[in-house]
Order: structure tokens, then C-alpha cells, then sequence
């Protein structure tokens, strides 16, 4: 099963994944969804927000158990982040079959479309869309960095963009969401392979435009610059140390330039602040002060900054009885927040929403080098079958 | 003249040009060039590099005076850098013929194809490739962002790539060279609208690769990462920093970062500097100290420095005899250094070379912000002429 999706949208070059919703690495995939439920006799279904249903019993039934993640991947990103939950979901589906479980409620293994956002720049679309937490209406402005619009890529890829919308009744036939991802850090140690999520922590992207004025690299006079490529380098140094002394995390990974010409001195840069804490009121603190190191160095550069929040999500709080009844379900296995955005987040707004994570040697995630050992997989597929069984057989 | 050149290749958006070899744009500036020539019934060529004269008199007679610039322009460059020399040289044939000047020598107006090295990353392609300073087997490697190739975008503009190379008998012909071009900082003041070159600074172009590791922005703790922003971001404080002490110029105008997503920390950033300064001794030393605060910034964040130098251009010191010659003529205006690159450089290694500024009051170039008064471009023009009737006419 791991084997098939393995090369579907990897670059040779990178050895990174391009899986980009509704692209064609995405189109693959979605397939090999449709023929692994197919496969396994599962009632196969695609929502209307594009994301692919595989039911063991009724879909129309109530109290569902819904196991599940995504397909999708950054740019050149790993092989684990989302493919990991989806094929152990099903492996737990054929586990659960081997031991002769007898479900007393419909089980569905789920694959979101859209998770990473990596081409129209909001995360999570498929489950944001199905929870109302986006409107069709903000879908359809979204577009990528060609221009292409988030429903003619629907479209194209033969999917109705006009149905797209909140779905409160599939929502409400779901007794509990349970995702299992690889872990994006090294908090799970050598004898842990295996944790439960306690929390999401608050999150959120803010784009700084550092405003100068281009001029010629070779013959302007250092104090008739207004260069906002120094304005940027001092906001990326203080991001680091205000996220640091706040046990907070700020992050610049991307940034554009204009003309970024290497003789010309920028007229404006563009850089993209990721920043996450345990709680709001650190995450607010932080971005301010580094809003406000910014704002100092700029009006020394002659450089005006401006900040956009682009995206912001709140704290997710895991149910706690179902958070708890997993830990009991596993014997003891770390219960520990994660700093990043997953399905499981969004559902969490309207359904009781639980998370386990497969431990990852190097900590590294949204990389090529993402890995966890097949033991530790496997333990994963293990503790998932005996939490939806737990789950579905009561 | 200027009006109907100004909105060649003018982007609506930012207002700037983007005349880059061999580009639609380029190829109108070129047919405009071929149109005045011919209206002004100057014998017009096209020489094997891409290369375009108007002749008044005998092309093929010796100790000719050549004046012009270029008309290609930098991303979203200026209507100065470049177009002014060559519209003012045109002016100036004008204004010889309107005084009935009689000439002994042979006067051309040449327009030296691909002076920015916008597109291809290599400056002065024109007029390199006549003086030999750029082979045709280096020129055949040359790449634009997308991967075209020069020879291939040559010969889609219809421009034989296989005519290239050193054109010596050509430039033997040439008894000497004057460049008029915009002033793209602000040393001249404010009863001085013209200026002659004494030197081109030492100049050159370096590119930092900055290895990290992609990783998770939102899960990675702190101590586990290896970003590389952080180490460009110090390399570019540092630049500043050392320029200023040494009296030079350091400047990080382009950038390219990968993945470049919001949510991932850079496996890679690639940053480019370019630096001047008033000798070599000077340059190496304050590019030696910025890359000795990479590399300790790279230590710390275990981010590994790369220093790959993509271009140097000497200091070139213009003729001695003809600079003064020039200053004379005009009865004491300024002389002073230059930190642009521009053909006279490049034709300083082969023929005497002077060059004429005008004034740019507010010292912005390779911006659609650069500018000249009218008042200083006529200036310029009639000092090009007393210049050239002084030359041809002995």
C-alpha cells in the first residue's frame, strides 16, 4: 500500500513532494484513495467539498467513527506528514477485520483535500469548508501564485466548485474524529513510540511588507538608501529572540523581493512571519514585540512596515473525555500538545476530536527527510486499531 | 525622440521597464534605434554581437569618434539608465549638423546590446563580446530564468549566436569613445548639470548559499533547527556594517529562498551581494569580513556558507589625456568617480574611453522613480556636442 504511493508527485530533483491541491501528484492520489477503498469493499464516497469518504458500514448511520487525514504535502515536503494517517487508518480497517471485530457503529476513514494550503495559502480547506469555518464565498477569491483561481482549479480537475459549502448533516452523524499523524518534533522519547494530543497550540501567519525605495546598488550614497532589505534582517533576528525568551516559536521561511535585482536595492520585501504558542495571550505578546522591532529599525532605514494577519487560529483544546479514554485505551502514553495545524483542529469546532502521534527520530517535518522507523508505524496502526475499536464496539 | 521611446517595455504596474536582451520590448528599442538612424540618413549596422551603429561618415575610415549607451534596462528599471546616451548622442549629431560643424573623422552613435545583463546575469554583453572580455564559449552557457539559453533567445530575436565573438578590427577603427549617461547617485551639485568620469570602481557580484534543513516551523523546537534566515539575515547587517566602516558599498538586492513556504523553515537561502569600493585592497577586505561574520552566524545556527564570486570587474581608470582633454573643453567642470558598471568600462581595455554624467537630483536609479531635469539632459547634449565637434573636427 505504502510502496503504490511512494513516487506519486515526488520531485527527482528534491526528492520532496508536490502534492498541491487539485493538481495532478493530487489527482493520483485521490485515486489511489478511491481504488484502496474499492479494494476493500468500502463504501467509497467524495463530499462535496472534495474530500474522499471509504465507509465500513452505513454512511448514513449515526455515531460514526471517522479515522483519517490528508494526502496532500508543502512544497517538497515528506512523505509522512498526512499520507501516514490515511494508510494507517486503512491498515487499522484491515486489522480490525483480521481480529474479527464486531463494530457496533459505521467506521469511515477519511482523506481531506486541501490540508497544507500550499497553493492557495489557507490550510485545512476541505475541513474548514465542510465546518463552515470557510465560506464558498472566501473559497472562490482564493487563487494561487499563477492566478489561478481556487474553483476553475476545481473545476479543471472535475470537481463542482458550486457545491461547496458547509455540511452540518455529515458533520452530525460523526461520534468522534480520531487523526494519527507523524510527530513534527522530538518530544516523543525512546520508549514512547506513541503519544495522544492533548492540544493545538494558537497559530498564525502575518505577512510584513517592508516598503524602501529601489535604487542603483553601484552609486547610491549609504545614507540615501532606503533599503528594506535591512529592515527585514533585523525583523528576522528579533523573531528568533522574542519566540525564544516567550518559550514561543516565530519563523520567517518565505520571502519575496521586488525588482530583486542583485544591482538594484530593493523597493520592497515581502517576508512571511509563522509564530505559535502555548496560549494567545504569549502568541499576541510575541508578534507585537517583534511588530515593534521592526516598526524601530524601519523608520531608522527610512522604511515603512506594514503588518497583514493573514491567517489566525484560536487554541484547539482536544475533547477531554475522549482525549482521556485514548490515553486509558493505550496504557499510559504521553498526552502532549503539538504547534501545528491538522485536520483534527477544525473538526474539533464541531465534532468530539482526538489526535495520536507516531514518534519521529529527527524531529524533522515539511522536508524530504521526514521519517519514522516502520516499527514505530506499525505501533501506530496497532494503537489506532485498538482505539476504533474501542471506539466503534460498545 | 524621447517620446516616442518612453513607453517601450514600460510595465503598467510598477511604471518601471523591462527592456532585458532580447526580449519584445528590446526588439522595439532596436527598431526604434534603426528608425532614427535612417531618418537622420546615418549609415546604419548591425554588428555581429548584437551591436547597433549610425554612421555620419565612412564606417570603414579610421580614428573614428563613437559616442551612445545602451537602451536595455534592469527589472523595472529607470527611462534614463542608458536611453539618455543614446538619445542625447543622436541629439548631439543633430545639434553638429544644426552648427554646420564640418568633421575630420568618422562620428557613429552606437546602442550596445544587453548592458544591464538583467536577463543572462552578465553585464555589458555587447560590448564584452566585441572586446573579448566575454568568449562566445561562455556566452553559449549563459541561461535565463527559465532555462533559455542566449543562443537561443539570439536566435528567436533573429540574431545569428554563431557571428558572436572578439571584433578587433572594428574597435581598431575607434579613436575614441565617449558615454554620456544619467548620474545615479548625488555627487553632483547643484550648479553642476554635467560631469566627467575620472574612474569606475572595482565592482563585483557574490553569491551566499546558506545550507540549513527544511523542517516544520510550527513543531521544531528551537534548538533543533538549522536556519539558514537567520544566518542570511546577520551576513546582511553585517554587510552594511562593513561597508560603511571601509567607506564602500555592500548591498543584498535579490534573494531566493527554498521551499519558501509560509510554515517551513528554509533549507536553503541564496543571497547575493554586490560591493564596490574605491580600490581592490578595499573590496576584497570588506567582502572578506562579511564573509567571515557568515560564517561565524553559520556556526551558531549550523547553517554551512558557500561564497561563490559570479563576477569582478577591476578598477578601470579612465584615459588620462582624454578625460582631461574632456574637463578642458567644458572649462572646468567636475571629475568625478563612478560605482556603475557601464560599456565605457569595458571599452576603457581596447580604445580611449571617457565618459559625461548629468545630474540626477535625487540620486535614484534603476527605479522608475530616476530622473533628470530637462534643463541638465539639454545641457548634457550640448556638452556631448562640444565635446564630439572637438574631437572629430581636428
Amino acid at each position: 500500500m505504502w510502496a503504490e504511493l511512494l513516487p506519486v508527485g515526488r520531485s527527482a530533483a528534491s526528492g520532496g513532494y508536490r502534492r498541491h491541491a487539485w493538481n495532478a501528484a493530487d489527482a493520483e492520489c485521490r485515486a489511489w484513495f478511491e481504488e484502496q477503498a474499492r479494494a476493500r469493499g468500502l463504501a467509497y464516497e467524495l463530499d462535496r467539498n472534495g474530500n474522499q469518504w471509504a465507509w465500513l458500514g452505513d454512511p448514513a448511520g449515526d455515531g460514526a467513527i471517522v479515522t483519517g487525514s490528508h494526502l496532500d504535502s508543502v512544497p517538497d515536503g515528506g512523505a509522512y506528514d498526512g499520507p501516514l494517517g490515511v494508510v494507517s487508518s486503512l491498515a487499522a480497517v484491515d486489522e480490525l477485520r483480521r481480529r474479527g471485530a464486531r463494530l457496533d457503529r459505521p467506521l469511515a476513514v477519511v482523506n481531506f483535500g486541501d490540508e497544507e494550503g500550499a497553493r492557495f495559502g489557507v490550510a485545512c480547506v476541505g475541513s474548514r469548508l465542510a465546518t463552515g469555518l470557510l465560506t464558498p464565498d472566501q473559497a472562490h477569491e482564493l487563487r494561487d501564485a499563477d492566478g489561478v483561481r481556487l474553483p476553475d482549479a476545481m473545476e479543471r480537475a472535475g470537481h463542482d466548485p458550486a457545491a461547496i459549502g458547509a455540511d452540518p448533516e455529515r458533520l452530525a452523524r460523526i461520534g468522534a474524529f480520531v487523526e494519527l499523524h507523524v510527530e513534527q518534533g522530538r518530544w516523543l522519547t525512546e520508549d514512547q513510540p506513541v503519544g495522544v494530543a492533548s492540544a493545538i497550540w494558537p497559530h498564525g501567519r502575518w505577512r510584513f511588507d517592508f516598503h524602501g525605495e529601489a535604487n542603483h546598488a553601484g552609486t547610491t550614497r549609504i545614507d540615501d538608501r532606503r533599503d528594506p532589505m535591512l529592515t527585514f534582517a533585523t525583523t528576522v533576528l528579533a523573531a528568533r529572540k522574542k519566540a525564544r525568551l516567550a518559550g514561543a516559536l516565530a519563523t520567517f521561511g518565505r520571502v519575496a523581493v521586488e525588482p530583486n535585482g542583485t544591482n538594484a536595492i530593493a523597493s520592497l520585501v515581502r517576508g512571511w512571519l509563522d509564530s505559535r504558542a502555548a496560549d494567545e495571550a504569549t502568541l499576541d505578546a510575541v508578534v507585537e514585540q517583534i511588530r515593534q522591532a521592526a516598526d524601530e529599525r524601519g523608520e531608522r532605514d527610512g522604511v515603512k512596515v506594514e503588518l497583514t494577519r493573514e491567517s489566525y487560529t484560536p487554541v484547539v483544546d482536544f475533547d477531554g473525555p475522549l482525549r482521556d479514554r485514548l490515553a486509558r485505551t493505550l496504557g499510559g502514553v504521553p498526552v502532549l500538545p503539538t504547534g501545528a495545524g491538522h485536520d483534527a483542529g477544525i473538526l474539533a469546532s464541531a465534532v468530539p476530536t482526538a489526535m495520536l502521534f507516531v514518534r519521529n527520530p529527527s524531529g524533522v517535518s515539511h522536508s524530504p527527510a521526514e521519517h519514522a522507523e516502520e516499527a514505530d508505524c506499525l505501533a501506530g496502526v496497532a494503537a489506532l486499531a485498538d482505539v476504533l475499536e474501542d471506539l466503534a464496539c460498545q
